[in-house]
């Protein structure tokens, strides 16, 4: 089956913001089997929105909108698929009562605008979203033709996707696609891809694909087959394979993070740990803490940027600080071994760095950092470079910390 | 003059990569004043090149492709766009000469297969490309309709189109596209749209367009005029009448984040700040710390996710906690209260929550929150409660203290 995807909204086609929508559903589309055609992004315009519909629908037999589900005049993805398809709107009073609720809970005032977002060509089948005011839908047309729209924010549409297009889509495709995802840390794509190079240029049923977004590196493997079960049994033997070149920079598999199993790691184990964070300012601790459990294990984060936090928390020497300087080695060992201490924690790390723009010397640059390892009496320190923006420096000091945990536990 | 972005590529199509270059093309076109009209994306396929070329030009005059320039046989721009306009494909001498020398500089073998790279259409403009192999070109055709066309990498055709697009479109336009960004929050898309129904309906030169994203809502003011200093004036009296309805609401402008402007805050009224996080662990720290400067107010983070924390390191009290809960009125100020004796600060902010999933009771949803703020003596908590999953609870949780922190200082 051939899919169009079509991306509405003028902040997209103007350039506001990067449409990642389009990626996203390109590559589950593929997963399942279905064709990806066309990807286009339109404005909010009656016109044009009509004419991607027109022309979308000369070669695919499914489109697939986001964006352009919202509470203003300017949001008529809905209105367009009704004028297309002949069909009425009306309200779909779960989906009113729902976004009155929501309303409701967040103390803010439902406007008429709202109203709006809960009108829904007749027949529709509606995809709920617990995650905003904007349902989905799935509208049949004539001839075979059906149009998913879906809600504009990732944050929404993701999941709508997963929970409910997912499902129907597979109902319709012949045989499946099943795929299995590894996630790596601490390897570049294209040193990655050398390692895999005979087995992805050789591929055939299951494939292999790298894909790469800043530090984090995966493996989709997918394998077509007539049941879950044979396809499972496609993929084993190449995901055994890969195992044997890369698995020390396997950290998991499917839709999980470095920092979850990190969490889930310290859990299994029964170690304590606590944080001291500089550069890093709180984010390692901020994605620790987005693990439900963590309770058990994270004992306490200091974010101690300044020397004098260093000292007052940490107990960081004033001698080590003036004679070696925050961002050292020794300053590292301190902290790591600091926050232990204080918190009584098995395990304790440090991040201290330089994160720029500025602060940097002839032996410090910017982006160097060192990383504090405290793990049941011993304790060391490892230096790290870092390329990039601020932003960048410290994202990347970060998962290298949550990847150090994950060394001394495995 | 209308345009159409299109970018050539399967790997972009099938979603194996972000298509970054629509997003920077279409902001670049839009301040020159070229209206783009649609984007769109294509495989690698001859029929589908073509026949976007066809559905581009029945709206457009100018069409602009990224991609397809490599040197393999699945790279046909420049063959689709000699077979659309009728045109022969000849060598250039001088691209041939700068790719010979190129490989030759890298110590790499010239492939037959990069001699491609230097062929072009009769009469095309050239566009040297000093950062990879493939040139790119202005061809022209006929009844004014023109295709440019550049590389796919990023960062061979940001420079391309900045050097010589940009230079040739100049000459090509009448007037340009001003455009003022103001930065909201508290404020929720639809009930921003209902304050400004009238101006928007309105709306001609200057236009005003709203845009949301999580809980960050903007409004884009776009003047078209002769000249820069023209289009400022034209904005100018609408921005008056924006901030007269929702001043309270706008943080910024143009470039800039909630917590940029918290810091710059902080630091321009020469007030330190402690935080003490509980559910947010450590993201208010962090996202302030992303601000370069941030060290001359920020004393120190806390990050108390267990009541053990919160007693030891913020002196809150064993009888509160067993009272109220962590997530009360009276922990969250003991919090404020206690990080900010703890380091000296002016000001201690606090956030205590239920981010769930799990964990909450009848009287304590998900999603309740409290953000305590201790400034200067006096201390109080305010009770917010947020929709989403545990991370979105979290981010909105952060984002609102800090909007607290602003409101605090002006």
């Amino acid at each position: 089956m051939n899919a169009e995807i079509i991306a509405v909204g003028t902040e997209l086609l103007l350039g506001d913001i990067v449409n990642t929508n389009g990626q996203f559903l390109a590559k589950e589309l593929a997963s399942l089997g279905i064709n990806v055609y066309r990807q286009r992004t339109v404005g909010d315009n009656e016109e044009r929105i009509l004419g991607a519909f027109k022309d979308a629908f000369s070669d695919c037999d499914l489109i697939i909108t986001t964006g352009g589900l919202g509470p203003t005049k300017d949001d008529m993805t809905k209105e367009m698929v009704c004028k297309f398809f002949n069909k009425e709107l009306i309200l779909h009073r779960e989906s009113f009562k729902y976004i009155e609720e929501y309303f409701e809970r967040l103390g803010r005032p439902f406007s008429e605008n709202n109203r709006k977002q809960a009108l829904f060509p007749e027949d529709a089948e509606i995809l709920p979203n617990p995650n905003g005011t904007a349902p989905g839908a799935i509208i049949k047309g004539t001839d075979g033709k059906t149009i998913i729209i879906l809600p504009g924010p990732p944050k929404e549409m993701k999941p709508m996707f997963n929970n409910y297009v997912k499902p129907y889509i597979k109902k319709l495709s012949d045989g499946i696609l099943y795929s299995k995802v590894l996630r790596l840390f601490g390897i570049g794509e294209s040193h990655m891809a050398e390692c895999l190079d005979d087995i992805i240029e050789g591929q055939t049923n299951p494939t292999v694909a790298p894909y790469a977004k800043e530090m984090d590196v995966t493996l989709r493997i997918t394998a077509k087959a007539d049941s879950e079960e044979e396809a499972i049994k496609l993929i084993e033997p190449m995901e055994e394979e890969i195992r044997n070149r890369l698995n020390e920079y396997i950290y998991g598999e499917g839709d999980t993070t470095l920092e979850d199993e990190v969490a889930k790691l310290l859990i299994a184990n029964h170690k304590t740990i606590s944080l001291a964070e500089s550069c890093t300012g709180g984010m390692v601790s901020s994605m620790l803490v987005n693990y439900p459990g963590v309770s058990e294990v994270f004992l306490e984060g200091a974010v101690t940027y300044t020397n004098e936090a260093k000292m007052r928390t940490l107990k960081v020497k004033k001698e080590t600080l003036d004679r070696y300087t925050a961002v050292s080695e020794e300053t590292a060992i301190e902290m790591a071994e600091g926050i232990a201490r204080r918190t009584g924690s098995n395990i304790g790390i440090s991040v201290t760095g330089i994160a720029g723009p500025g602060g940097e010397t002839e032996e410090q640059p910017v982006g160097l950092v060192y990383i504090g390892i405290y793990n049941d009496g011993k304790v060391r320190a490892e230096k790290l470079n870092f390329q990039g923006n601020r932003s960048q420096i410290r994202s990347r000091a970060a998962l290298n910390a949550l990847n150090f945990i994950r060394k001394e536990l495995i």
